[in-house]
């Protein structure tokens, strides 16, 4: 059964793959698995008919027959549950796997996103230069961190796996920042995940959509 | 074989519940599965023995025979997938479990865990006010989107889950801030998952670990 996705009509980040249905997208591609995608006005996404789906009124949603699913993480979990490619099969493996998800969600993405959204909202703001470098610094901590554990490695823990899918999707948004490059092997990492085909064929059918919106 | 759990020789929350090995105590306890506890003080923590275990130098990690892991949502699922109890045995209720499990972490934790951070690191900064307000904005668009989901359900999906057991978890950290108090129905379904036997179990050795170090 074919599964639908639902994504922004017009993506904040003009398509340039940082709206969370590129996590699911990369994931689908992965795995070899074809999709729908449903596409949402600001506006419909805050109806009850998106809220039925998505409590949050939030994009991506993933439907599959009788499942209804919400949240890119539980989304890529689920995917990566189904199909071979994105988990380990040794059961020590893919348990840490699972923990570098949950790492790249819960632990790196908070401070990242704070960073996007306060350069935003908050850019005019007396205080915009001083919160930025308290941002940066929190960002930076984990970075380094993050930057000494992969080390000289490829991936996180082993063969590629849908952690490092969502902790490359997750750093992404440094990109332009500064930031990314003052790790070298964290750079590298993200541009390994960007050059995998899947990616590629994620990020050119989420700017697809963004393309047609604006020409259309 | 008796899992080993990490926690603060002397949590900053005074015992009360509000750090994260909590979550995976309760877990634990929920499946009846007996656990060791290993505590670390601050400077412990960001050691090589422990960074070789959690990457970020946090607490909890978990250790059973040659599996390390990290990160307590990994933790609790990793429990959840092994035990009874915590995860629905239908396979479409079992991803939505998991769907509220990366709601309650990448969600409804991030502003909640802000503003906790802000009141303390940021209450003499001159945005501090400001920022406080627009926080809390943030949390009651979470909390007013999950009081209209969850409506007069006992929990979120059916019957209590892991999903519940984190979004209880991450609620818990509003306690004090009025913010719970103007949704009902969320203060009731927090007070369900306290007055759970297991959760008290798990309360009363996280707290006596903390008088123990305060009175020893």
């Amino acid at each position: 059964m074919t599964p639908t996705i639902t994504a922004f009509e017009r993506s904040p980040d003009r398509g340039k793959g940082l709206a969370r249905d590129m996590r699911v997208r990369w994931a689908l591609e992965e795995v070899g698995q074809p999709y729908h995608v449903r596409l949402l006005t600001f506006k419909a996404m805050k109806e009850p008919a998106h809220l039925a789906l998505h409590p949050f009124g939030q994009i991506p949603t993933y439907e599959e027959g009788d499942l209804a699913l919400f949240e890119s993480g539980a989304i890529v979990f689920h995917i990566a549950e189904r199909h071979a490619g994105l988990l380990p099969d040794d059961a020590n493996a893919r348990a840490r796997s699972i923990a570098w998800m949950f790492a790249a969600l819960n632990t790196v993405e908070p401070p990242i996103f704070d960073r996007a959204l306060a350069s935003i909202f908050e850019r005019d703001e007396p205080w915009y230069e001083q919160r930025l470098r308290a941002l940066e610094d929190s960002i930076r901590q984990r970075l380094e961190q993050l930057s000494g554990r992969l080390g000289d490695a490829d991936w996180l823990d082993g063969a590629f796996s849908a952690g490092d899918l969502l902790m490359v999707s997750v750093l992404l948004r440094l990109k332009g920042s500064g930031l990314l490059d003052e790790y070298p092997n964290l750079s590298a990492y993200v541009a390994r995940g960007e050059a995998r085909p899947a990616y590629k064929r994620a990020f050119d059918a989420q700017l697809a959509v963004f393309i047609a919106a604006s020409t259309g």
